[in-house]
């Protein structure tokens, strides 16, 4: 669940510097070892998780007297009170945290399968089979919990990984990659699949290794992710925005279409999956709005509407910016529409293609919503805080993604992953199908 | 697209300007109408399609005469006579790129295809359907009859496009544009889904167009390719080198060997799925080189080996030089190396990651260079020439990518899709599952 969507925006953005040669021989080392991991069995890869818990519970101690030395001099340093939740580390989170590198060590394998077999002629068979991405960079802001759960979903997934944290949680980040190393250094992988980053630069630099790095996953600010997208020409999974719309259609069921509301709303307003604008059809507005104003008020919601909506009780007024604006909090802004085609082209123009969700009753308009809507997720009748890799059923959650190409919408292992095309011949040249001699049979073959 | 670590961004490549508001409109104008035929049935794209043939066999004759008059000028310019064959579009060549479209319109459906269906609790159906990427931004250099091809797979698979074709085919790509959009105006498609870019300020402009193009698909020369890869954030679907190897080992059967290195290299030596290098282990290197020198002679191919290949008979030296150059022509380097790691090594630094084979009858090399080889395509006793969307069976070819995520390899119309997220509950809301009083049961459902 990415549920950082409210830390503070970077002033300005600072220039991105060309890697050191440190950097990069690092960057390389880990590239070799991610490339001998990958090739490592599905059982000594659960194997090197198992001893990543075991290491972590055995330097429990350590990890925690280094998150309370991080804890301290963040208040010395006055962080804010959010940053230092998001830092601190007791003994029930870790225990959790490695409860949770355990289950990821439980998920099923997503390398080595195949997805595609077929004999292109006899004796010339091709598969695709998923394989590792190689070497995955991840910048946190804070959250010393999250390198246990991402660096114990790049060794599942095969891959390695160069990992900055937050600079307040340095020798927490520390202590829990010196576990993790320690546990990997008594299995098959090799302790240089994971390395930590430590300065600011470094973190930066880390946008630049193209071909080094495969896959840059930020967990943080939307203006985090925002800047990492725009420094860097490697793929980056994750998203800058979530602005979610439910759009109620006048064939809605209005009670039904409240609960929704209020929970895609208020259930966790900071997540990216909760909604920023309600859509709300002109011929049922009066009768859902004189319910919704008051519910709303009640769950501590600040409504803002478009001048129908405040003709209809809604207090605030709602702007452009408002139907641009991914609150976080508890704010949702309100705007009536004469249609359905309204309601679409209003998302198109302000969504940011996350998540979207109708409630109707009538087929028709379900499924023309339902097809229009250009979003990673589009949903009817159910609130958009379903959009989640757990809620899922995928086991983990490496991110969710807003770009238009696969992976989209929320990641599981498989996003850690790509593939490869195997040949296997006995002598096949082409210039013998180019001349004719011999033909192509195509024959797919089970996989 | 990360072929090269780090390497320097050449500094005299031209600025991209910011896209002309006229740019912007007609984009935005595809993209509605991409939207619409995205939500066209299978048979009204199969329809479409039929009709753009027709419309182009209707307008042939308009369509030699404005390439010969595009043939004319790029005489009295003085185009090199390679382009002025690329250029060159007769009653022939026009026919059988109309067979081409035809063939394209009997392809099976990219979308609609669902992915994944899983009940994630009574009433609560989660889908995974492909749907069409939106708009693609195609630039060719040449090539007329390449715009037949892609405008075709895109109206096929559901998308839009901005297409740009070169300079010097100005005249004959506005006359088979003027058919293709003459054939939709008869179909359920409207002909704004297909838009011509003339000038060199709007191909280059395309490539900010980000949020309006989905996907760049470049067909022309590696620096065009390299070009487009460092100066735009949408993504690339191609590659900018083909640097294959062939790794003759130890345990080849050396005719065999030397039957697939003479086809890897000059079956069709301009193709990116060509070797460049040949790898030939010391042990049978001289037996090898023995029988291979005078092949490649025979065949007109120039060898160029490093010291040992050259104490061999190899005539020529190569350098480091070399083993980075795809030659795209009759060139080949050897290099004899001393084991199978060492081979695996150079692949690793010089290769681009596109396309390696080995040659042996060892099981265990076999399977180690298939494993350890980290190239969208990995081969066995068989010519890389294979290579090819067409030879896979995908029935098209939408290019070859050597970036790391997928699509990656040779891709048919399937790299013209991403994916959907669909749920559809009963009024299903977070918060029943985070209190408990409801559980997932992850239920796989038929696909």
């Amino acid at each position: 669940m990415t549920d950082t969507a409210c830390s503070a925006t970077p002033s300005t953005a600072p220039a991105v510097p060309e890697p050191s040669a440190d950097l990069l021989l690092r960057a390389a080392a880990v590239r070799r070892a991610a490339m001998a991991l990958g090739q490592c069995s599905d059982a000594e890869r659960c194997a090197a998780v198992q001893a990543m818990a075991r290491a972590l519970e055995e330097d429990a101690a350590a990890i925690l007297a280094a998150n309370r030395a991080d804890l301290e001099a963040a208040e010395t340093e006055g962080l804010a009170p959010a940053l230092v939740a998001r830092l601190r580390l007791d003994a029930a989170k870790l225990g959790g945290a490695i409860e949770g590198v355990r289950q990821v060590a439980a998920l099923p394998d997503p390398v080595g399968r195949r997805q595609l077999h077929t004999e292109l002629d006899a004796g010339l068979v091709l598969e695709r089979l998923s394989v590792p991405l190689g070497v995955l960079g991840v910048i946190f802001e804070a959250r010393p919990d999250a390198v246990m759960q991402i660096a114990s979903l790049a060794i599942r997934s095969g891959n390695g990984a160069l990992l900055k944290g937050g600079r307040e949680a340095t020798r927490s980040c520390s202590a829990i990659l010196a576990a993790l190393q320690r546990g990997l250094a008594v299995s098959a992988v090799a302790p240089d699949c994971l390395e930590l980053l430590t300065s600011r630069q470094e973190s930066l630099a880390l946008l630049r290794l193209d071909g080094l790095v495969d896959l840059i996953i930020p967990r943080g600010s939307n203006a985090l992710v925002r800047f990492i997208q725009d420094n860097t020409r490697i793929p980056v999974l994750g998203h800058a925005d979530g602005i979610c719309h439910l759009f109620v259609d006048r064939a809605a069921d209005l009670p039904q279409a409240l609960a929704i509301a209020l929970d895609s709303k208020t259930q966790y307003p900071a997540a990216c999956n909760a909604i920023e604008t309600l859509l709300v059809h002109r011929e049922v507005a009066a009768a859902f709005l004189a319910a919704a104003i008051p519910a709303f008020q009640a769950a501590g919601v600040e409504l803002r509407g478009d001048a129908t909506a405040q003709a209809l009780g809604v207090a605030l007024p709602a702007g452009d910016e408002d139907w641009r604006t991914e609150y976080s909090d508890l704010v949702l802004s309100v705007k009536v529409v004469g249609d359905l085609e309204e309601a679409l082209a209003h998302i198109a123009t302000y969504g940011s293609r996350h998540t979207d969700a109708i409630a109707t009753t009538d087929a028709a308009t379900a499924d023309r919503f339902l097809a229009a809507v250009d979003s990673a997720g589009v949903y009817l009748n159910c609130s958009t805080r379903f959009a989640d890799g757990f809620r899922y059923g995928f086991g983990a959650e490496v991110g969710i993604s807003t770009q238009t190409l696969p992976p989209r919408g929320p990641v599981g292992l498989e996003g850690l992953v790509t593939y490869r095309y195997r040949l296997r011949g006995e002598g096949h040249i082409a210039s013998d199908y180019a001349s004719g001699a011999r033909r192509f049979s195509h024959r797919p073959l089970p996989l």
